[in-house]
């Protein structure tokens, strides 16, 4: 049983809405609290952004996939996990509903609602971190479902709580949330001159690992080694 | 078998008394060691938080539920989850567990057993964050009831350690709580003038979200899509 | 088939070893490169030893029941699930262990293998701790017993984390790990002079956590509300 | 139904790959952001590296048993768990995809693809830590797949998370990342130097570990006392 179309486009956009709120109000926080120390105030936007995803994804995921992400969209779609129709309709929930969660985050720190960001994010070396970042967090979605679906809201969280450090562009892996950076000009945002690279970088990214991670995961896993989920299948 | 109500109002007292102990201690260590740097005290107060909620959600929850929460518990005697004769003792053992708990971190870190907190916490900013933070943790407690109830505590205990970073207000979200915090005057207290507010936004909130997320989790979940609970049913 | 008993005294001596080296390694390492900020070394020391719990209890578990402290030991004699002549070994075994554990950390740091402690960890807010700190831990592991058993390490580290920030003494909570931390004047240190009052006051705490628990926990669980442990029975 | 050898290796030297792109690029990330304070960037370097290793355990661990390591490669071919023909593919196959994660994370932060680290990381203080943390990582594993086997990845990455702080080496404890941390001259290198005599204190704790551990996981678990994996078998 499927739910409605609607009920899942709310699922969509209102997790989207939830997870910017949360990457864009805990960098606002983190700056405030931490005197200048950039170290301190990534870590609670590393730390804050992981825990909710688990959250979101495992009380969204069981109706709508809980994608949040037109690269995970325009995936499942591409798999035939999603049906081609339903496409477009999530992609436009994701980045309505994102551009709303930087509002938010904005207002809850009683900011401007809008503030368009100023901060460059630009270089070859910045645009390699997001499509590293985009192709190891696809993995992980590809890899858990096949081998540890039940873990998968756990790994993604991992994953983006690992990547705002090891990525020298805090890893956004996200058009939809890229987009909605650039409407708060805080810790967390990106100038919108940054936007196309970033995204175009992501979609790189984001296609070489569904055709790398759908070769990989093709085969039954050995039964014969370690049988390593997290939790049992 | 139902425990009998003084054993379940035991646990939420109880568990209302070391969920306030450790908002109120950690918050007065982390402060004490930080030296001026409240992100290393929000830290410290976040992760303790979130790890005691797991532990406490754990072992109470098969007793009376866990709620250690007015908004909580209100919303369960609406839904008859909990008989709605129950409601006021619960709320009562909450609140007056909470005090206790408050004072009783005054009195481990040497501080007289109560001081009323001077702390203003007000302005239309912080109320939304109030607002905001406990409709999303009503959505964490229904979605996981829902979807992945076994997950319930690791789910609160992750909501609350991001919405410390991701409001203004650091997430009271409870009521109770709120009313104890006035009986500290340390890095988590708040102000007695500063409550009503306070308890309204989360009113506000946890009303919005009962009706909400009851919508929104009303369709079985989609089997086509991902099946993502933390831990498997 | 219960394992022999040097098996399983090696279990419980090697996994207080561990524990200690833990708790006093990253004690003198948060406290070497924090500069003097003890809020960083001590989030160092909480996370450390957190995890390392949540290792040592699984994978020593299932051989002796990894209880790595007199008060567990104790309370488990008493309730039969450890017979009482393996009760005077097991502690011998965690005391030497422990002592052991601090030896390896101070070696390991290229100190003095052993160096009497200097800090003073005295007065009644301490002490108040102490006994707070190890009641709670005996209702996480008699309540995780209870209710949720897959879960008890991950509970237990999880109690520590919190437990080194919401009280004074940061939590011992552990004869064995206190006279250990005796022979390490580093971070984690404590002064012989301080003991003997922190394992009375273990001792408190332990033994009317086993009476209190013990009473609340006798009910079976509630069916009609939440189910909540973190993994499924 | 084993996958076939090259998609194995594949598994082995891209998992490799990403553990040490992780290590290397969140050490550049935490000490850029840090400000001179080791604290926060060793902090950052251990929260991500862990993180990251229960993704990739987690996915590669059906594939291929997701060693990332030769002194577990080692060991799995003397347990005959490995076939001992595929031990030496697995080995080229670590060192070369660690090696080319420590020039992806270079890359990825702009700095010249390949610098030769000049930390050295010496002395017996700093050889015994590597043994120690070698010989805990053994019993990890094996401990984990003797009394929780779909626990393995969590606990791994809580070994290595807690190892990074109680040990004075911060435990590479993996001959594969030790060469591979030779080629980037960051906040994780070191000086080829170094190499051989900590690889040779990494052999010593993986084989003494491989010994004691067999013996002591050789019996069956005590059914008796507390049964205490994280997830259930």
């Amino acid at each position: 049983m499927t739910p409605d179309l609607p009920r899942r486009l709310v699922a969509e956009g209102l997790g989207s809405l939830i997870l910017v709120a949360t990457v864009v109000g805990s960098g606002i926080m983190g700056a405030r609290l931490s005197g200048g120390n950039d170290a301190l105030a990534l870590l609670a936007n590393a730390i804050a952004t992981g825990a909710m995803l688990v959250v979101l994804i495992t009380i969204f995921g069981p109706l709508s996939g809980a994608h949040f992400n037109p690269v995970v969209t325009a995936i499942m779609a591409a798999r035939r996990t999603l049906p081609a129709r339903d496409m477009v309709p999530y992609i436009i929930a994701q980045i309505a509903g994102a551009i709303a969660g930087a509002m938010l985050a904005n207002l809850m720190f009683d900011l401007p609602t809008v503030s368009i960001a100023t901060t460059l994010r630009s270089g070859p070396a910045v645009w390699l971190s997001e499509a590293v970042a985009t192709f190891i967090l696809i993995g992980c979605i590809l890899g858990g479902l096949r081998h540890a679906p039940a873990s998968v809201p756990v790994l993604v969280g991992l994953t983006i709580t690992a990547a705002y450090w090891f990525t020298a562009s805090t890893s956004f892996a996200n058009p939809a949330v890229t987009i909605a950076r650039t409407f708060s000009d805080t810790f967390a945002g990106i100038s919108p001159a940054s936007v196309c690279p970033f995204i175009a970088a992501q979609a790189c990214g984001g296609a070489m690992g569904a055709l790398f991670w759908r070769w990989l995961f093709a085969t039954p896993p050995q039964d014969g080694l370690q049988p390593c989920p997290i939790a049992p299948r």
